[in-house]
């Protein structure tokens, strides 16, 4: 099993209140492939310049990681963004975007990479998306981000890449933004309506929803008393959502939908309560099981009695 | 069993993108009084003016809640709200508010409602809530709803009457600013702090948490494709989550506290269906209960294979 990764990689210069770090190791593909790992071989697809390095290199690769396909442009520099958070950690305050490499980015995959039996397409220009996911068509899952820049510029592009996809794991607000629809459950039936089979709503603190054609699923976030740096976290529930979903045994009928909405809540809590990857590059299998059955105690209740 | 509420009785004129009526029945104690009228002996206490007749009285007598301790003061108004909302639901903006009779309000309970089990004080002037819960010193469960003007104005008589209950349930901006910490897993046990052994986050569409000294529970929202005037629904929230607590066969421990959460939601639910009180007036035992089961499918997910 393996899954194929196609986004951003990037250095992150993030001020929070509860303090900051400059240039870290960020971007989607990178979030989103860390958290991933934990489940399935991943397989990461991305523009970086001469100023990333082996260290760098080796964050991914300590997670066995396949990154023959990021591509190194000599002389140029990776993506760089910085940011703040106030104590509205739901909102980031962009101070400074650098696309760099990034901006002229035209994705190649290597066989292996295309061969992979899933596919997530991070928050890229959307013909870009659309291009990827026509190199990968044997994937019998993909999933796509994306945002309201391309809602507002690329609105056709989005439309049709969306159409090309098994799922979209976009945030609330976007969804409304892109159906014109303020209602959120109409909302998401007509991104299914597009082709989708499955939409997954991002609420920030609030959790995580799930639509499909056999229902409504919806996840808390995980309570968390601190919340250090929220950057990377739908991300990196992307990559615990899709990463379970390859690398479990058996179907990906809708059990299988809620328990990777769990894992990738459990993925996005973990993420959050440190800078950057801090958190994530050191976790393990087993803390992740175990907030998996402690957000499963969270959200259950007793029916009635008969 | 029974359930006393006080708070506001009121005329409330509303207008949403989905219509707009013209003095309807509302206010808090009657929105609490139908939701738990499902479930216990309601006993509800507030006043009203000249204006306030046979009919509004039959909506409450049809179901059944005790209306001796509604006060009627001859030659004056009832409170009066009018409101519209955007196609944002979760912000009601206020056009219009006549304290009327409600600005001179002083509770006096009957022997019976001072008797009762249970008591929920709505959102009123803390004194007057402390003064109520004195009254009712031998309830077995208390809860307390507020607001930010009395956050604003008389924070220090809020976290006196906020000390003297077992439960408060509150919008989460609400327990924010009263504790003055942005992360609500922190505020929650602040409030905790003060007394009470359950505190209610209430987050609109994205439904409520509740949190206790045995952990955490989430609801999400129910998800609804026609939401036409959320007035009332956290009022609805309370009468169900208070309602089910005092009607139900059994003891208040996290489980029940869990399931009240889930007719709490259920209440609310209906109520946002249609305006003002429409759908509960017309709403049976019967259709509470299947939106329960509904709900928890909604929630719950499998364990891992062991």
């Amino acid at each position: 099993m393996s899954l194929t990764v196609v986004g951003s990689i990037a250095f992150d210069s993030v001020k929070t209140p509860f303090g900051e770090r400059e240039r870290m190791l960020g971007g989607s593909a990178v979030h989103f492939s860390l958290a991933a790992s934990f489940f399935t071989e991943v397989r990461v697809v991305g523009p970086v310049g001469s100023d990333f390095g082996e260290e760098q290199f080796a964050v991914l690769s300590d997670r066995e990681i396949v990154t023959d396909d990021i591509e190194r442009v000599e002389g140029g520099e990776t993506f760089f963004w910085r940011g703040h958070y106030d104590f509205d950690l739901n909102t980031a305050h962009t101070d400074e975007t650098r696309l760099n490499v990034f901006g002229d980015f035209q994705p190649k995959l290597s066989s292996g990479s295309r061969e992979a039996g899933m596919l997530f397409l991070a928050n890229i220009q959307p013909d870009l998306q659309r291009e990827v996911r026509a190199q990968c068509d044997g994937a019998r899952f993909s999933a796509l981000d994306s945002m309201n820049l391309w809602i507002d510029t690329a609105r056709d592009s989005l439309l049709a890449a969306i159409g090309d996809v098994d799922c979209v794991i976009i945030n609330d607000a976007e969804i409304r933004q892109l159906t014109g629809e303020p209602n959120l459950a109409r909302a998401a039936r007509a991104v299914m309506e597009l082709g989708p089979r499955a939409v997954v709503a991002k609420q920030g603190e609030y959790g995580a929803a799930l639509f499909t054609a056999a229902g409504y699923f919806a996840l808390p976030g995980f309570p968390l008393e601190d919340v250090r740096d929220p950057t990377g976290a739908g991300d990196s529930f992307a990559g615990g959502f899709l990463g379970y979903l390859d690398g479990h045994e058996g179907g990906l009928d809708d059990a299988a939908l809620r328990r990777a909405m769990g894992y990738g809540t459990v993925l996005a809590s973990y993420n959050v309560e440190e800078f950057g990857t801090e958190r994530v590059t050191r976790l393990s299998r087993e803390e992740i099981d175990s907030r998996f059955e402690a957000l499963r105690a969270m959200t259950q209740f007793d029916a009635l009695p008969a």
